[in-house]
Parts: structure tokens; C-alpha cells; sequence
């Protein structure tokens, strides 16, 4: 009898544990079939890189795609959709910079320059100075004040290409761009130039944030495109004398207010369990925003469009967070959690998708041993859709402010090979987004979400 | 005694494995970070596609593709360097096409077409007739011969986008392109305007091979960009009289001879015995033909490379095969397998480069089990580096003639997402390849060839 018992049990449990499987596989297929015979997502990309552009915090644009993302929720029928209010820095490039070689054996040679982002200007008679090219920091202590001082200091370090993930090699040099102007400025240097943190041999300069100490004199800090930088080193090897000329007029405006921005769907079983999903709405100036991070605002909405496109009411409510300002202060995540601790909200996961429009790979997940297993268990839906990755790692920049509440944080990661081709510079634009590699990553976060909201940790 | 000796035995046994694998691992990981770090295959590629350019056979740039690929191999001082005489089709496009709508509501409307690789032209004079849109065969049919004569057949039927793999959409579509013709005549019709056949929406025409069938009228057939197919739709839902211009002199001339060129590093243990690698030479004219398959091509080259530059002397004899004619009639792996035939040549395995250039995600695999599952134990290696499938399936085009020869066929898969944008197209040029994907696909050749050449099946 027990063991009769026990084969029907089994019986059961096999049966439902199948069936259910086989209701998430049927869900999770639509998804993507759905997705994937979309244009909405890629018509809204289209809309935020050609119709508002580039949109650095403290920017016009930003405002103008802070009305747009909430005029697009509001076009939903969500639940609710509503504005984080918050001050954001306000740093202007001003004018295009110009830039140029000076070298008595090769004469002038002008080259694509880029402010980076924060830094002073050199007024409107700009620089010029004789350049000091180095690999490191370490090289640069090691030729001292007298060889520093009075001279512009290039940083000329490349990506190191044999890496397979591009995010690693750019890791690794991205503190040139940040702190470089710090480092040459201690020894008395008046400029920085610092090669573009790119993989790619072409004529774009790529910006990004950098930083000044305030003990530290401020010094003017360009980047320089990587063919221009070959470039550059080469005549350098030649004509050590040459000079840099460069004019950058940007400056840092008064703070300004603006906004995230959100849009709901309440949960049906536990509405005050939020399941976030989030990426960033402001962008490089440069370039248009497109795969850093429009691709990811769009993606977000996208899961939105598709769980109401199926009928699903979640258990928990699926927050979209459009977050201002992750490129110059992270104000916007930060004043995300500010308002989660001030309203004693409780958040079940954020994900974030902040790592561009390619094929989607995998899950990054920054949890504790239970919840990333649980995840990992899921792989066969994911591997499915050629998402074979799931490992431990960050989330995103906007939601890593959430490990203060213990949030499970999860990151999209995606097929990186052509990433920093375009990051932060004026090829970030909507052209080189494919319609198909985009909205696999929604349908990716859209079957993430489902199975959480489902299953729980 | 005897746990003792087992004791050793193991710790022996499993040392050896391990450090055979970790020498594995090391090799491997140099293919890749070499790969990535070249500019070799990259800089072939780019002469391939802008200094040769399209090269369908009969050309005078498939005969330069031939003899730059025979310099580029004995510059690499490879043990053998030879061509395989080949007859080839000498199909030629003649003038570019020309094309147009002509309605009473719209006025003329020119439009993007292309003829199809093997079709008659229409005569300086061109085409002028009603237009049919059809959507399908069975749809055809069922129209009959009072319906479909003197008209020109429109086939309109888009590629599925909701399938993962562009592959499959591609494979259900095809045939309205390789026989709509044959189709369209046996009723009556007088011309073939196929929609192209990507899952893209723009304004470029994709070419590709059609058939004729001897006992039936040959009627010109052209494609028509996807954009343009979209508006021809419309116009003849609400215009159903309007007409449709098209001129082509395409023709077909006199047979040629051609080649395919083989390159070849020695078996130091088994001469005899051959590794084939290949990839097709010819391309479309209307493109650069460089995803499809000067990439192919390039990654081929660079396995050889490799090879060389980690002074790998490999156990068989690795033999690269630039084949001729892929595209119109598979002359060059016809001719291979003659030859191989002829010679009584042994081969340990054919391999096909033939998906494009872009990330490399797994291998397809035609073969028994047994070698399946040898080739599906070395997913951890092949895993580490994105290639997350290993399937049972075709090998390539060109290497499967040699399945006569029961030879074990794999095929590079690769993210098919955007292939089908640039397939037979204009847009198949350089610009579109990125240099990293690219070498991805290189390495991931020499990393299988290495395994396969190390432990055989």
C-alpha cells in the first residue's frame, strides 16, 4: 500500500512537475517568437537615438528623454508610472574641440579629439606643449617632476586584445581615462591625453568620466582616437620636440534637477515584492546613446510590453527603473536606494541591462550560494536561447547601490566582441544596432523575470 | 602490494590526463589570444573584399581571387601548394538591372532589384506586365494558368522572424528564389520577382542561385529589396492593374576553367591520413562576398598560420581547400571528391567554414555517434570560448559531396543574427565584419583541428 502510495506520488509529482515545465517552456517561447516579430523596442531605440540623441545629465536631451520614457509607460496602462526627483551634475562640452600635431618635420596634422567627461577646459586659446608619452602609472612616477612638468602627458596603453571578454581589457586601463589627469597633474603636468579606451583602429575619440582631486590643480584632459594616438606615438618616436596643440571649452555648470523614471505592474500575490528591472536613460553626448544604454531602456520597457501582451499578471511587481546619470555621479541610482530605505521597500531581485544591444550570453548574478544555484538551475531554459552563461559577478552600476539591502543583483551579459567599437563615442549610434540581437535580450530578461516571479528564491 | 601498485597507477593515470589536458588548455588558449591580437586574417580579408571584391565564378576576380590565395599560401611556406583544375558555369550579370512600378495611382515608382544568379535576362527591351503576389506554391497553384499567364509572379513571403536561428527562416524560404521560376512558368507566367530573403528591412536586393528546368520556359527572375517588396504589396492592394518594369541582360556565357586551391601542412605521423579545412572562394558579384565566405577563407589561412607560429607540427596532414564555385553549381567540391577518388585519399575528418563571420558558437557535426560523442567530450575546451553547441547536422556545402566517402563532416556554427542582412547583398562588404569575431572563428578552426589531429577518433 505505502509503496503504491508512493509510485502514484511519484506519479503526480513527475506529472506536475512536467506539465508546469512545459507551461514555462511554451511561456518563455513566446517571449522570444513575440520579440523577435516585434519592431516596438527597436522603433523605440530608433526614437531615442535619431529623435533626442546623445543626453548627458544636466542635458536638454536628458529632460526631453525623461518626458518621452514616461509619455511611452504612460502609453502602456501600467499600474503606475511616476518620477524619482534628483540633482544631477551638469558638465558641458561647449564647443567641438580642435586639436592638432605641430612637429617641424611632419608640419600640422589635426586629429579627433574628444573632452572627457568632467574635465576643465583650457579656454579659448586652448594648449599647447610638448607631449610625454607612457604606459602606466608606474612609468610616469618613475620619470619624475623634472621630466613631467610643463608638458602634456599621453597615456597610451591599448586595450589588451587576446582577453575574450572586451569588459576586462577595458577594466584594466580605464583608470588612465579616470584618475589620469590626477596622476600627471601631482608631477606638474598642464594636459592629459589619453588614447581611446577602444579595441577598434579608427578616427573616434571616445569620452567617459574622469575625476579631479581637490588638493590636485585641475588640468585639461582629452581623449585622443586610437588611430590618431598610433599616429601621434609615431611621430613622437621620431620628433620627440613636436607639440600637442588642443582647445577644449567645456565646464561645469551649475546642478541641475531631473529625474528616474518608472513605470509598474502591480503584483497580484505580493504587491510590495519587487522584482526591479532597470538600466540607464543618460548617455554619452558624442554618439547617440545606442548600445550604452538606449538599447537597454528599450529592452526594459520591452519586458513590460511583452508580460502585458501575454496576459500574465505577476505575482510580484515588476518595477522598470529608467535611471538618470550613470555616466557622471550615479545620482540616479543612488537616489533610488535613498527613497528604497526611506519607504522600507523590499526587493526580491534587481537586473540590470547596462552591457549594450548584442547577443545576450548569459547571467551575471551577485547573490549568496542559494539563489545563484537556483538561477543556475534554470539553465536549461536559458541555454535554450543561447544564453550558456551564468556566473557570479556584478549587476550594473545603477543597481550595485542595492547590495547596502541585500538585493540579489543580476546583470544581462551579452556577446561583447564589438562593444567598445562604439562605447562613449559618436558610433554609439542607433545603425549599429541589430533589430534581432536587441530583442533577444529583452525576451532573455523578460523569461528571467517570468521564472523568478514564478519560483521565488 | 596490489592497492598499492593501483594506488600508483591512478595517481600516474590521472597526472598524465591532467597535465595532458592542462597542456591542451595552454595551447588552446594561445590560438586564441595569438588569433586576437593579429591583424593577419583581418588585413587578407580586406584585401579579399576591396581589391578583388565580389568574385562569382567566370569572373575575372574569381580568377584573381585564385591566384592571390595560391601567393598568399606559398608565402606562408606551407610543405604543398597546388590547384585542382575545375570547369565552372560563367554566368554574367551584364548591365545593371533596372526596375520600376507603373500605376494610375502612384505614378513610376523605381525600385531595387537584382537579378538571380542562372537567370535568362529579359532583352534590352526589358519586361512589362500585371504583377501576381503569391505567397506560396500551394497559392500558385491553386490561382491557375487563367490567372498566372502573362503576368509576372510576385513572391512575397517574408522569413519567419521568430525563429532563433536565421538559418532555419532562410531554409523554409529559399525555394521560391531556387524554384519559383520553374513554378511560375508551367502556368504561364512571363517573369519572377522574388522578395529577398533576409529577415532585414532595407534596399538591398539579395541575389542567390535559381534553377531552370529544361522542358519548361525559362522566364527572367529578379529580386526585389524587402522595403521595396513591402511597397509593391501595398501599392497592389489597392492597385491590382498596376505594372511592374524590370530589365536584365544577364546571360549565360561559355563554360571556363577554374580551380581550387589547396595548401598544405605535412602529417608528421600520418602524412597520409587528412584533416580537410575549407571554406568557398567564389562569392556574389553584387557584394564583397565577405561574410559569405571570404571570411571563411581568411579563417582557414589563419589556422595554417597558427600552426606555424606555435611551431605546431601536426600529427596528419592539415590540408586548407579555397573552393570554387560554391554558390552556382559546386564544381570545386564535385571535383574534390573526383579527385580524391582518383588518388584514394584518406580523411580523418572535413571541416567547413561557411557561416560568416561572426561570433562562433558551437560545431555541427555529421557523423556517427561514436565520433560525436568524442567531439562532444571536448565541450569543456570548446565552452571556455563561447562555443557552447555541439549538434548533429550538415558540415558545409562544399565538404559534404565527400559523405560518398563516409568522411566525418563538422560545420562552424556562428550567431546567425545578422547574417541574413548582409547575405548575397551589396551590403556584404568589409565594413561589416568585425576583426574580432572574425578571429574568434580562426581560432576556434585551429583549437578543433588541434583536438581531432592530437587524439583522432
Amino acid at each position: 500500500m505505502f509503496k503504491k502510495a508512493l509510485f502514484v506520488l511519484i506519479v503526480i509529482f513527475s506529472f506536475n512537475s512536467s506539465y508546469s515545465q512545459n507551461v514555462d517552456s511554451l511561456i518563455i517561447n513566446k517571449f522570444f517568437s513575440e520579440a523577435l516579430s516585434d519592431y516596438n523596442a527597436y522603433e523605440n531605440l530608433r526614437y531615442l537615438c535619431k529623435y533626442i540623441g546623445g543626453r548627458i545629465c544636466g542635458s536638454t536631451q536628458a529632460d526631453y528623454a525623461v518626458e518621452w520614457v514616461k509619455s511611452v509607460l504612460e502609453s502602456m496602462k501600467l499600474d503606475s508610472v511616476y518620477l524619482q526627483e534628483l540633482k544631477v551634475r551638469n558638465w558641458k562640452r561647449g564647443e567641438k574641440e580642435y586639436g592638432y600635431i605641430i612637429s617641424d618635420l611632419f608640419g600640422k596634422t589635426e586629429v579627433n579629439i574628444s573632452a572627457l567627461g568632467g574635465a576643465v577646459g583650457t579656454g579659448m586659446m586652448g594648449l599647447k606643449s610638448k607631449v610625454l608619452e607612457v604606459k602606466s602609472f608606474e612609468e610616469l612616477s618613475s620619470l619624475g617632476k623634472e621630466n613631467v612638468a610643463g608638458k602634456i602627458i599621453f597615456f597610451n596603453q591599448p586595450l589588451n586584445s587576446s582577453y575574450l571578454s572586451t569588459f576586462r581589457a577595458y577594466g584594466e586601463v580605464a583608470k588612465y581615462r579616470v584618475s589620469g589627469a590626477i596622476n600627471a597633474a601631482k608631477l606638474g603636468a598642464v594636459g592629459v591625453i589619453v588614447r581611446s579606451l577602444t579595441l577598434s583602429n579608427d578616427y573616434f575619440p571616445h569620452t567617459g568620466i574622469m575625476f579631479y582631486n581637490d588638493s590636485i590643480k585641475k588640468i585639461p584632459a582629452i581623449s585622443l582616437s586610437t588611430n590618431d594616438a598610433d599616429l601621434l606615438s609615431k611621430y613622437l618616436s621620431i620628433d620627440s620636440k613636436l607639440e600637442f596643440y588642443f582647445r577644449t571649452t567645456c565646464y561645469e555648470d551649475s546642478e541641475k534637477v531631473s529625474y528616474n523614471v518608472i513605470g509598474e505592474l502591480k503584483g497580484n500575490k505580493y504587491p510590495d515584492k519587487i522584482i526591479l528591472i532597470g538600466a540607464h536613460l543618460d548617455s554619452w553626448d558624442t554618439g547617440e546613446g545606442a548600445h550604452d544604454d538606449g538599447a537597454g531602456i528599450v529592452q526594459c520597457i520591452e519586458v513590460l510590453r511583452l508580460f502585458k501582451k501575454l496576459n500574465i499578471t505577476p505575482n510580484h511587481t515588476i518595477r522598470f527603473t529608467a535611471f538618470m546619470d550613470e555616466e557622471v555621479a550615479q545620482r540616479g541610482g543612488r537616489k533610488y536606494l535613498e527613497l528604497a530605505k526611506l519607504k522600507s521597500e523590499s526587493h526580491l531581485v534587481a537586473i540590470e541591462s547596462d552591457a549594450g544591444g548584442t547577443t545576450p550570453i548569459g547571467f551575471s548574478v551577485y547573490a549568496g550560494d542559494s539563489i545563484f544555484n537556483k538561477i543556475k538551475n534554470w539553465s536549461d531554459f536559458f541555454f535554450q536561447y543561447g544564453l550558456y552563461l551564468v556566473v557570479k559577478g556584478g549587476g550594473g552600476v545603477d543597481i550595485s547601490f542595492l547590495k547596502e539591502l541585500n538585493v540579489p543583483l543580476i546583470g544581462l551579459i551579452t556577446d561583447s566582441q564589438r562593444y567598445f567599437d562604439y562605447h562613449h563615442s559618436p558610433n554609439d549610434k542607433f545603425e549599429n544596432v541589430n533589430k534581432r540581437e536587441l530583442q533577444l535580450g529583452s525576451a532573455s530578461l523578460a523569461m528571467l523575470v517570468y521564472l523568478i516571479d514564478k519560483y521565488g528564491w
